[in-house]
């Protein structure tokens, strides 16, 4: 197709450009949404009914997360440059001088996500991190705000055009046969998507049987369990039922990191403070008629499952402007009815609807760790200075399901930072072993390629020896290999 | 079944387990093989066909590959600790307390290939990089050398109680169906494999047809095309020729970096050359006789393709012993030939045959950058001091389709360190972001987790601030956030 060749087109000159540039283009970009707020604010809340201090919020996010790029493009540390130097006495032999540096892959497919149409859309997270390694982008536009989507799209074209790079270094296409085109198209050499479960499946099979599988970085739903420890909840109940029920309810529980599960010890007496929370929640649109859709599916086979006790019924309204308006649901179940009926609760419920669960602490590990495979995060909220084996088992149970820890807090609001970690074991990535948060995600563009006793000529600028961009590179002197080959020699 | 439930068992303690005591353990492995030389190299000379002195080298290399990764183990580095500290300015609201390392994913399933019965067997580098990493190893052993496996796995088990570990961090395996098995178990979390096309591309959908799909790491074939400019032909042509033969006929051009396409720019007089060199190749056997029944297929097809010449047609012969003996087979063709053949003459040739191709120096790049999608590497032979846009073309060509860029040598023999970089594009690896070869290797079995707020008494080691194993962190101090966030302001 006409966008993928243009792409390809566009890569070698693209890929070998000095991060300085990028790094411009990158700011470019990042002002020039900001510059649009006046117009781009407005236009998302008209497509996905969410509050304006929020978007606000997030196209600020949009802006920082593109200038965090460009830090990362001149900073160079993302190229992981490792030299070798050339040893003789190499214990398997004379080692060549080898110098190792990270390339970016190719042109780079995005599917956008309808939850954040700044952050993971357009110019989100994934775009930014792509541009920065040196790959063009095509978007597949989210269908829930089109119009937003073409509006974002010429800005950051423009901007990219004023920085004196290709418009095209950003294409948008729409439609779901297109982009599965796109992502069947040879030219195409990684993608990414967040999105639903089903969805994400099928993306995930056509990338895996294309005649050359390409990496796919798939977000694809987390249910987010929180645990409460009993001298947590003595110490604090009250903030922690106040801070459950704003996490679940915030841009109407349509999160990637709502907490779907609150973990309570069996007697909490909390029932009633989370009920009169959640009744102080104002209504709030969905995001568009699929995800309402989806929504009242869910809630309904949650409200149907049998020892499902409600606290919080909540509502779902269709207004006259086309809108479905939810408060949140909150209901209860012990331990061994989530056990029991975990085919019909545990899925991912993409709304303000979350399920406490009375625990009884000895049976509470186990359980967690045989119902929860993989999440984009696990929190545990703990006494002051508590500390035990059973606490050290909970969290170590935790950890081996979740990309990210959290204590004492609540898993919404995501820190685009260099240490964040947005991605678990499946279903919430596809690829734990990347971030599609914070820094680290340009590695989900790049691949190592070892440069062997090449010509000082020919070498790119972050290998040579007198280091033009001034890139970290990390040195193996000759000598280090008898070390490391005989130890005990 | 019992040896994944056996590792899954074994994983919470040996990842958690001290750096010191996973280095002992490679340590002790690493003295065990080579104390066993005496009994493992006529074990693996039996049932493989290689030469002692080959075999030799292998093993240590296989035993410096385990000591290397113990050193890793200590260093630290690898589990690319980053720290966030809390930020009350930060511009997207306050950041909290932030701390990332890489964890083990989990027990690791390791396809042992035929070609290098030591190093990527059932001690070989994936086995050291996992073991390094914190998973238990299941080695689905190759039927090619199962004696030699079993022996090799006994050693291992040995070396691992006597450093304090359990035995049953490394386990065997045998069968193709036992393998299969193993891959769907849920219990296995992270999967590679060295060998066909054909057989990893059906594990590769295993992988990913599984309820929880996990990481599968493929290295599924290779033709590692070189290229010799002009002016190196005109400087050395006679050692290029002999050192082509030495490279495609070691080990009988069973190695996964074999030059199979020499480009020899048109007029290139080298056919004699070529041919004597490859007449004074003694015979080797194959490594079984299903590389046999491949080899002896892939050369007719070869020999069989409308427009190739013999340059040294090569034996191919079964002795007494149910050995097939080969001797090297060359052919050539022209650019245009190959182009129009490709579907006959590219893919991988399992044995000591290869293809020279005359070319014409204005379509050389467009031609193999549309040959050849994906090597491990790619080799230019440039003259001395040469340099040209024609050849900076060439080069990056080259670059984004292989692992590893080799100039003025061959790409048989692989150096392991810290810079080495072994996959390139599909088919050459399923997952071109990672290595199977070096120090890097590591990071195939790790995925990173982030700390959140979390109390100091809970954080693992590494992440602590009195840093009690010593490993490099990377901070990002409170105030850096705003310098990202505000570049312009």
């Amino acid at each position: 197709m006409r966008e993928t060749q243009t792409a390809a087109e566009l890569f070698p000159a693209y890929a070998e450009s000095p991060p300085d540039d990028r790094a411009a283009a990158l700011r470019s970009v990042a002002d020039a949404l900001e510059a649009a707020a006046g117009d781009l604010v407005p236009a998302a809340m008209a497509e996905t009914g969410l509050a304006e201090a929020r978007l606000r919020g997030e196209l600020t996010r949009t802006a920082v997360q593109l200038r965090l790029f460009a830090e990362v493009c001149t900073a160079g540390d993302y190229l992981g440059v490792r030299i070798d130097e050339p040893d003789p006495g190499f214990v398997l032999g004379p080692r060549p001088d080898l110098r190792r540096l990270r390339v970016p892959l190719g042109p780079a497919l995005v599917f956008a996500a309808s939850n954040f149409p700044f952050a993971f859309s357009v110019a989100g997270g994934d775009t930014a991190a792509a541009l920065a390694a040196g790959c063009p982008v095509l978007v597949k536009a989210h269908p829930g705000h089109p119009r937003l989507a073409q509006r974002t799209a010429e800005t950051v074209r423009a901007a990219l055009a004023a920085a004196g790079q290709p418009a095209d270094l950003l294409q948008l296409i729409h439609g779901q046969d297109t982009g599965v085109r796109a992502l069947r198209d040879d030219r195409i050499a990684v993608a990414s998507f967040t999105g639903s479960l089903a969805a994400g499946r099928v993306l995930a099979k056509v990338a895996a049987e294309r005649d050359r599988p390409i990496p796919f970085y798939g977000e694809l739903g987390s249910v987010n369990p929180v645990v409460v420890t009993p001298a947590a909840l003595a110490e604090r109940a009250g903030e922690i039922a106040a801070g459950f029920v704003a996490s679940v309810s915030g841009s109407a529980g349509q999160l990637c990191t709502k907490p779907g599960f609150l973990f309570l010890s069996e007697g909490h007496g909390l029932a009633k403070a989370l009920a009169d929370a959640a009744a102080g929640v104002a209504e709030h649109p969905l995001l568009h008629p699929g995800i309402a859709a989806g929504y009242t599916q869910r809630r309904a086979a949650v409200l149907g499952a049998p020892g499902v006790e409600l606290l919080a019924e909540g509502t779902v309204r269709s207004d006259s402007g086309g809108w479905t308006r939810v408060t949140p649901t909150l209901v209860r179940i012990d331990l061994a009815g989530l056990e029991k009926h975990r085919a019909a609760l545990l899925d991912e419920a993409f709304g303000p609807l979350s399920i406490v669960v009375d625990y009884d602490p000895d049976r509470l590990t186990g359980a967690v760790g045989d119902l929860f495979p993989g999440s984009l995060t696990a929190t545990v909220h703990s006494g002051a200075d508590e500390d035990s084996d059973w606490l050290r088992d909970l969290v170590a149970t935790l950890r081996d399901r979740a990309g990210r820890l959290i204590f004492n807090g609540w898993p919404t609001g995501v820190a685009v930072t260099p240490a964040m970690q947005h991605g678990g074991p499946y279903p919430s990535s596809t690829a734990a072993g990347t971030t599609s948060v914070g820094t680290a995600a340009i590695g989900r563009f790049l691949r190592p390629v070892t440069y062997q006793n090449c010509p000082p000529a020919l070498l790119p600028p972050p290998l040579r020896d007198d280091n033009p961009w001034g890139v970290p590179q990390r040195r193996s002197p000759a000598g280090e290999s008898v070390h490391w080959g005989r130890p005990n020699a």
